[in-house]
């Protein structure tokens, strides 16, 4: 059973303002779960790295995938990472430049990447496909052995880390709101667009069903 | 003047598939230029750390900011970093799990993140601005002293590094073209909403040119 919120420990605090993060569970889900992004940074040789891939979630673990052909994958096995999965939803316009912001949704995760093993990866692969595109996996040509060998997933449980979210209008000075400057936000999302039809899928195939239902976030 | 490539070096190497990285400046410049966010990944401790923040480019430099009184921002002054800035543009549907991916654009750079001292801090703040909304500097309340004392900004040359791109159909096995699974892309974008004005705005305020006339990218 789930703990209802995630630790804060000297890491979670060291780079939060704690009385603007959040450790409630439910929110930090809400944000994985609106996308596929992450950013993973990691150390190697001493040195600082970050990388963009996809995530997925299930209850309590994150999972991410890499190409088992890279070098730098082997080495991050059982090491710390941090994760960042950020939605940049607006340009918040203040009276002050100081008071400019964004709108956005972020989850900052720490713990240790471990690889999944051969015997547990088959399952994770498909719950991936699963969580990219619901209803994809048993449309496609089986997965092979070498494929599934080729493919390194990692997980980590969700346990140390915090959310912060920012929504809403400026929060200006209070003298500077008597001054006759348009302040507001302009809002951004991810918008999807209709699909494109590979121009080598065979005559006659139709958008299937879980291509029409797909919806971000 | 620039040079026209960054610099693959042991670190560049490690983390892309030099085949597939792409050194050319002005394609590692429209990936910068094309938002505000960015992941800096820095080591505290010995730990791996990575957060959000905003940055902008002038020439060959990145700069980004964040507050002077957070405590891990004080702990990067001088030392390496990583900065990741990633676009994510779409879901590629292969006719196999394996070949699903996603299309993107992204940039990864190296260096060491220096402390723009106070003297050359507040042009650099309104380029900043400028940089988020072109045209807003001019119509805002002036910065205080206090206010640029309370923002630091970092620098870090743009020299080591490079971008990744992938874009259009799937790429699948050629055996696997033969099959009557749906392949394809779904395109997804970042999109602007109409402006939303600040309920505390006066009276009769119009949306100001620069806010109507702003686009992404």
């Amino acid at each position: 059973m789930s703990k209802e919120h995630l630790k804060k420990t000297d890491r979670t605090n060291l780079v939060r303002n704690p009385s603007r993060a959040d450790y409630d569970r439910d929110v930090v889900n809400g944000i994985i779960d609106a996308t596929s992004l992450c950013h993973v940074s990691y150390i190697i040789d001493g040195r600082p790295y970050v990388t963009p891939t996809l995530q997925w979630r299930e209850g309590d673990t994150i999972y991410w995938h890499g190409s088992s052909a890279s070098r730098f994958l082997r080495q991050i096995v059982n090491k710390e990472v941090c994760i960042s999965i950020t939605h940049f939803d607006g340009i918040v316009l203040a009276r002050s430049a100081f008071h400019h912001s964004i709108n956005y949704r972020s989850v900052m995760l720490f713990g240790d990447a471990h690889k999944i093993e051969d015997g547990d990866k088959n399952q994770l692969l498909e719950d991936f496909v699963e969580a990219l595109i619901p209803g994809r996996w048993e449309t496609l040509r089986p997965m092979t052995d070498q494929e599934a060998k080729a493919t390194t997933v990692f997980s980590m449980p969700i346990d140390e880390g915090s959310a912060k979210v920012r929504t809403g209008y400026p929060v200006d000075d209070d003298e500077d709101y008597s001054l006759p400057i348009w302040a507001g936000v302009l809002p951004i999302s991810q918008t999807l667009h209709a699909p494109k039809a590979d121009p080598k899928n065979l005559a006659g195939l139709e958008v299937p069903k879980h291509v029409r239902d797909y919806s971000l976030g």
